[in-house]
């Protein structure tokens, strides 16, 4: 696939096949991350690549659980919202049940940690269209990265003391009636540029 | 170009020819742009594609006056303390002379606004790469997107009052003997993986 093509048709990917993803193709969406620009060359991102059926299903368990104990506020993010409600009604898988989730971290005292993140995600998102994958952007354990249970589970996977979880990523085939991702470009509404 | 080696070749730009961008190619950067996904897909980006010489040798002295006020303190992220430094010595262009520089702003109060901003910049350097212009992620308006003058500015060029600056992007043909990008691939030390 061309480069443009990639970028134009990636769109988000909510439900994926049971499948796992072959070992290659997803060696090369995580190199597509590896490969993102970072602040002052940095390199400090730090990937969890987590396949394992019980820990995800672990993970699940453990964010509907902590946005259960969240009180919605005035003016909170209306996604957050969204997550304490359907937690509260026990009905909540945040990561869609992929095969696979990579979780990004990075240092909590670096100050790109969060746009070295988004531009790892990008990167591994555009590489899963070219290779037929589909995948989500996931925020639920960025805004759950203090989170004293969640912390020690991530410090138990190698994630050091001073990092933090930014962004997520959930990766796998689309369950679609062929298998491939939905590619249908939906003309941008917003996004408006201006020309000087 | 193949959109991995597009992926894995990019690197950044940070001498440019003079030259403007050809219209068509600026324009693919920017759709590219706009094509990246956003929370809740809320496609608030709000792009400022500035190429008159006038206004962005403007941007870089009131970026240079602005850090020159500022004083270094402990813990401060190393490449603030390095902007801060050099426009001291009166001696800093943080764009880097580009020919074009896109701004993108978004709102403040909304929870994604960093990250939005970051996915649309990390696609608008692959698609930079992919069409032999080099590109530089330039953090130093966002650094300083509560200051007054450059607000002031910004809500001239069409900024909206709740919006501020996340990121910006220095593009242009690469000032290299062939003029096109570098594009050696240099291994990744850092970014490391764990598998779960």
């Amino acid at each position: 696939m061309k480069t443009e093509e990639a970028i134009l048709t990636r769109r988000s990917t909510r439900r994926f096949k049971k499948k796992q993803i072959e070992e290659e193709l997803l060696n090369k969406v995580i190199e597509a991350g590896r490969y993102a620009p970072s602040g002052g060359n940095s390199q400090s991102n730090h990937f969890f690549v987590i396949r394992d059926q019980k820990l995800l299903d672990q993970l699940a368990e453990m964010v509907k659980n902590a946005f259960s104990k969240m009180e919605v506020h005035e003016g909170m993010y209306k996604s957050i919202v969204s997550s304490i409600t359907q937690s509260k009604s026990g009905n909540y898988v945040f990561h869609y049940d992929p095969p696979c989730l990579i979780v990004v971290a990075n240092k909590k005292d670096y100050g790109n940690n969060l746009a070295d993140c988004a531009c790892a995600l990008e990167n591994m998102m555009i590489m899963a269209n070219e290779l037929d994958l589909g995948s989500c952007w996931i925020n639920q354990l960025r805004w759950l990265n203090e989170d004293p249970d969640l912390l020690k589970l991530f410090y138990k996977f190698g994630m050091k003391e001073d990092e933090r979880i930014y962004g997520a990523l959930s990766i796998g085939y689309p369950d679609t009636e062929d298998g491939m991702p939905e590619r249908k470009t939906v003309a941008r509404k917003g996004n408006e540029v201006m020309y000087l």
